[in-house]
């Protein structure tokens, strides 16, 4: 996943506004579901972040071109957690491990069943 | 409608993100509402924005204490249209024109009853 | 140009935040550059908006991709105006005319030398 | 430090995007400097971000005016490090652990000298 660092992406400081690191990982997960003619929303719910453990090595700046790499690292009941790197060049730039849990339209939490593991499984 | 410029309103230009005027704007039309106890989406419908004319004056930076004054310009059967302007101190940075359409939630345009015409007319 | 449309660009309404189309049009432009190896920033200024005037025809969502043409509808001594359309497959949803001013870096207007017009017209 | 909930803040979840709940927590944080007439722009430095713990432990939508606390943990030679909970009326909703670095204007790491480390006790 490679992403294109733009001016929307940069603040006066120069480079990446710092959140926007996690907008790039937002974006190599769901195009993990879009690359297979899916959506992130499944039929019975969705994801969200509960937990973000994220570390910062260097900055990006305007015009950069990025690279996402995505994980898993552990697959419970009712939520995953996924390791992503992003690179520029060769070097490592950014890190995260995030937590996400699946909830229905409710906001409800709710077990993963079979087929959405095997799905999960098959993206990350 | 007082704005403060934050880093994320920024870009590497050293100024604020030209659509981010924009943004700014849509608080201030959205503030209207949330000032009276209400939110923009009502019962039918709510507004999209159809038709923007902007003009860029000057630029504001981190920290800057903005100003958005709003007016209503037209009402018409089933849009309205807005001027609205940001000032810096007593200098005016941007000017916006906005055209807005009431749509119900299935994206169909809708004409705006004797009760929301007049809610508009209380707002702006 | 294409451009996917991920969370982040979306808002509570289901659809694609009105000033975010302005900055995919923006990428668009920007890309033009990266495209040659350069940036828009250049040796002696850079680009700002000073004018838009937007249409606002469909709406788009979570995954939709889309397509940016952009077209140089006008070159002057300090600035240029650009047609730029953004489709969903074969339709128009968003049209932006932009003028866009070439500013040195104190801020001030200053004319296009005969390479940045050249520039210009080969990226657009 | 008050925050309302704009559509801009929002994603087709219909609730506010995950890592906006950060870019509050650094509204907060530049609004401490701004407060005393100040910008986090220091005269030898800024600060950026190097680590990030955050849980997410509800949704904010549209609308809401959200409250972001913030108190100092740690300081060290270089380095400081907040926590900062946002909360909807009485509920925690997000709570954020955040590593500040500063950094010279060439992005080196520098000591806090006396007085800036005083100037952020009296801020946070």
């Amino acid at each position: 996943m490679k992403i294109r660092v733009y001016y929307e992406d940069t603040d006066t400081g120069g480079v990446v506004y710092h959140s926007n690191y996690l907008n790039f990982c937002e974006r190599a997960r769901s195009e993990a579901f879009f690359d297979k003619g899916m959506t992130p929303v499944l039929e019975n719910g969705h994801f969200v972040a509960r937990r973000v453990n994220a570390d910062f090595y260097k900055s990006a700046k305007l015009g950069d071109l990025l690279n996402v790499k995505t994980t898993l690292l552990q697959m419970k009941a009712a939520s995953f957690t996924l390791n992503q790197k992003i690179y520029k060049e060769e070097e490592k730039i950014f890190e995260l491990e995030i937590l996400l849990v699946y909830i229905d339209f409710d906001a409800h939490v709710q077990k993963l069943n079979s087929e959405t593991k095997e799905l999960i499984f098959s993206l990350f």
